[in-house]
């Protein structure tokens, strides 16, 4: 990120204490080495319930958050109760808050001030693929489009270079679009 | 999927309704087509707010649900005051929902009654990628691992291959493993 280090805090970001936190990496790349977790319990049909608390970064364990609990389930139509959202649009809601989250930091980082961000996400889904009806429909989303609305006092182009940023350091949407790679093991 | 339709509602899913539904889909692919959304607002810093509530699926909007909000935040660590769980985390939520649905449903849909499902998760992110501080280091997850319990009458090696159904079915693990295009638009 550039440094512009007029102002300690832009846009709620400390970018201060970003800096400090980058030149520390810098010394020791460890530093940057998170490890993110979560837990899930079926509850019977298509609710179960997932669980977020510790995790792993800086170099140590952080166990000091609450659980946070996210119930999930199907509407009707997809054979569930309505018991929470689905896990499709848990997924949508997760590349929201992260592109979001990134182009607020590095707007920061850049020092531009940002007034208001909106953004909404549709995604397409043919459950053929879920239900083994087709080889060649994509079980997962075939695409998702994204649409951002940006108030700042800047030009069309710095926006649309925000909204770049936004898709260039966003980790939930660089793993959606580049894949991952996720080992699934059976515990007995 | 596999017909056994002795019983109607297997491990909580109304395998009747799963069967008819094939059946239609097969008369009528646009019936499988469905498009999910989201919405997202930014708050302050790391901390932004998510909504989600219709959808489109089985040839019909539906506006029925309630709309149901999600706060995101980073930890302190993070820059952030943990005004909600992380969008990488979010993600994590939504595989782990996606794997055991996909799992208690194709199980039912094979007549395997089931007692319980559990699994944990954990995922790598060097926030490297996401500083911009090297271009080898991913900036999305480098790598997830999933752990799974099931608790059903059956073999060891049906288990396993429950856990396999899960990941060739599942649409957010393949939405992960195997990528889907995104498409970001700025709205002026």
């Amino acid at each position: 990120m550039e440094a512009r280090r007029e102002e300690k805090t832009v846009n709620g970001i400390n970018t201060e204490q970003l800096f400090k936190t980058i030149e520390l990496i810098k010394e020791n790349a460890d530093i940057a080495k998170f490890k993110f977790r979560a837990t899930n319990q079926w509850i019977n049909g298509t609710h179960c319930r997932a669980t977020v608390k510790d995790f792993f970064g800086a170099l140590k364990e952080d166990t000091s958050r609450e659980q946070r609990v996210f119930d999930m389930d199907e509407p009707p139509v997809l054979l569930g109760n309505n018991e929470g959202t689905n896990p499709v649009e848990y997924l949508l809601v997760a590349l929201s808050g992260c592109l979001t989250t990134s182009l607020v930091a590095h707007a920061a980082a850049k020092g531009i001030k940002i007034k208001r961000v909106e953004s909404r996400y549709e995604g397409d889904i043919d459950l053929q693929g879920f239900l083994g009806l087709s080889e060649e429909v994509p079980v997962g989303y075939q695409e998702i489009r994204v649409y951002f609305k940006v108030d700042a006092d800047v030009s069309d182009e710095q926006k649309e270079e925000m909204v770049q940023m936004a898709q260039k350091f966003s980790p939930v949407f660089n793993t959606i679009t580049k894949s991952a790679p996720v080992s699934v093991h059976l515990e007995t």
